[in-house]
């Protein structure tokens, strides 16, 4: 038997075949081409999924489900789509149409945050764990959490916006409309705008670093590489950059931990490409400042993420377990 | 049948009995003299449970079960109280002790504030919610999830610490060793610091407040009764201090439901006397900054808890359900 895996983005729509181990068989994706009838994104998702099925020759008989992430507010429940920003949804019965239109049997969906968490608890770096808890450091800051086997987001499917919390009171202007939430420091967008905040301050003190290299001397170019890029190669104000990404995201962390003390803290997103530069760091900031540090009790592990950019796939193939 | 609900504090024991309505039929109390081996404040423990019982021509036959809400870290599952801050008591199991030395057959154990949720889930303002969180704006900030009918604490029993998430970073210094805990802006001890804040400064601008007789112009006897009552004389100082004050609070509850969504957020403590003054303005700022507040999604209900002072003892006599 085979799942059905649908990793719903803005940009594009990927699906993959997977298998009773978690493996992807074989996936594919079309553009999302998210500004037109919403109908028609999930009429060319099912025209994806049939040409998927068909290129593993496999029939629907062997599909035991399908499963959707998505940007927004899923209701897991009823497979509605409540709202998504970047997408034309608004209570829109996503798992009905994807039924109607490829004729799959049972369609089940779920946050994408929140799926890519589940798959990490069920295939990935919180295997075995009883409560994990999962942040994505991509364009936002996403957060996804499995307690029991079973994703957690609230009586209205909207919680688990670990993002949203605010660590900097009255702080940076943030997406959501609040000033200061984690996600405007630690997600990757906050680390691109932190190392051109960085960079600004460095000129007007006429100091030198080879990140102007790195981005032709055009601000526009900072992203969320070159500053650990420059670190390595020990320029000063790459590392000032990363010290203080870490500083905000640890304390970020240590808030979470202190909250829900999981087994697993797993962290996904283009930022983990830093792996150990940023991980070990990390660790040792977050760990001088939970509330067990004085205590008796065992750590929550932090771990990088392992399913990386298929955590969407996997996540939706694992929605029906 | 009747259950046996012990609230251990760190200057009294009080014991109730409880009936299946939740009502306590009888309740009493004695020191709990916390500078002494642990074993003689258990002694002292289940000798006023004994009396109690007595007092109330029962006997031990019509006791379900006794339940302990201690401070600290408490294993629910083992009855070992595994670090308390103001008890003697480190890998202490309490339980145990108090089955031996009452002849009690079943004792739970749980974290006060954890205790104190699952009361007002079961019997106060949360009856009848699928999840609920609670706060106690205390002398710190205390916090309790209980998710379908469940305590939760993480897997290490030590979670739940919702006063220990940093919403200054490198603000206010905290008794945990972080800086710019919610605990420090936002417990009756933090009222009681920012209106001692406000008094210097308004001292230094020249600016009259009532607070000045209320409290005999010694900046000692602030406490986080005094910027209420002088707001509602129409103190401007009062005024000030009160909307900070509601500002902080807001800021880390709108965190709170962003991640929990939970149906029914309840405040309990002493700061909650203020009942509307408290509530009303702090329902509109938390509204107006929550990550649904665009949405379509329902809301968390914030409500005044309503077990007051008989939430510990109730909350531990309903640990067994």
């Amino acid at each position: 038997m085979y799942y059905l895996g649908i990793d719903l983005g803005g940009t594009n729509i990927a699906a993959g075949i997977v298998n009773e181990k978690f493996e992807i068989v074989k996936k594919k994706s079309t553009p999302t081409l998210a500004n037109r009838d919403g109908k028609l994104i999930i009429k060319d998702m099912a025209e994806l999924c049939r040409s998927l099925i068909a290129d593993c020759g496999l029939t629907l008989k062997d599909i035991a489900y399908a499963g959707i992430a998505t940007p927004g507010t899923a209701n897991s429940e009823t497979g509605v789509v409540e709202y998504a920003n970047n997408l034309p949804f608004k209570n829109f019965p996503i798992a009905d149409l994807l039924k109607e239109y490829l004729g799959v049997e049972k369609v089940y969906i779920e946050n994408d945050a929140n799926a890519a968490a589940k798959a990490e608890a069920i295939a990935g770096a919180a295997k075995g764990a009883k409560y994990s808890v999962m942040i994505t450091l991509g364009t936002g800051l996403g957060g996804g959490i499995v307690l029991d086997g079973k994703v957690y987001s609230g009586f209205n499917h909207a919680g688990a916006e670990l993002g949203h919390i605010v660590i900097q009171k009255d702080g940076k202007q943030c997406s959501c409309g609040r000033r200061g939430c984690w996600e405007t420091y630690s997600s990757a967008t906050g680390l691109a705008n932190m190392t051109r905040e960085h960079l600004i301050k460095a000129r007007a003190e006429g100091k030198k670093s080879i990140i102007e290299d790195m981005i032709g001397g055009n601000l526009d170019n900072c992203n969320a590489r070159v500053s650990f890029a420059a670190m390595k190669q020990g320029d000063e104000v790459g590392k000032a950059i990363v010290d203080e990404y870490i500083s905000y995201l640890a304390s970020g962390i240590a808030s979470i931990i202190n909250i829900f003390q999981p087994n697993v803290l797993s962290i996904g997103g283009g930022v983990c490409g830093e792996k150990d530069y940023l991980l070990k760091p990390l660790v040792d900031e977050v760990f001088g400042q939970t509330y067990t540090k004085t205590g008796v009790s065992p750590q929550c592990e932090i771990k990088i993420a392992e399913l990386g950019n298929d955590a969407g796939i996997v996540g939706a193939a694992v929605l029906g377990l």
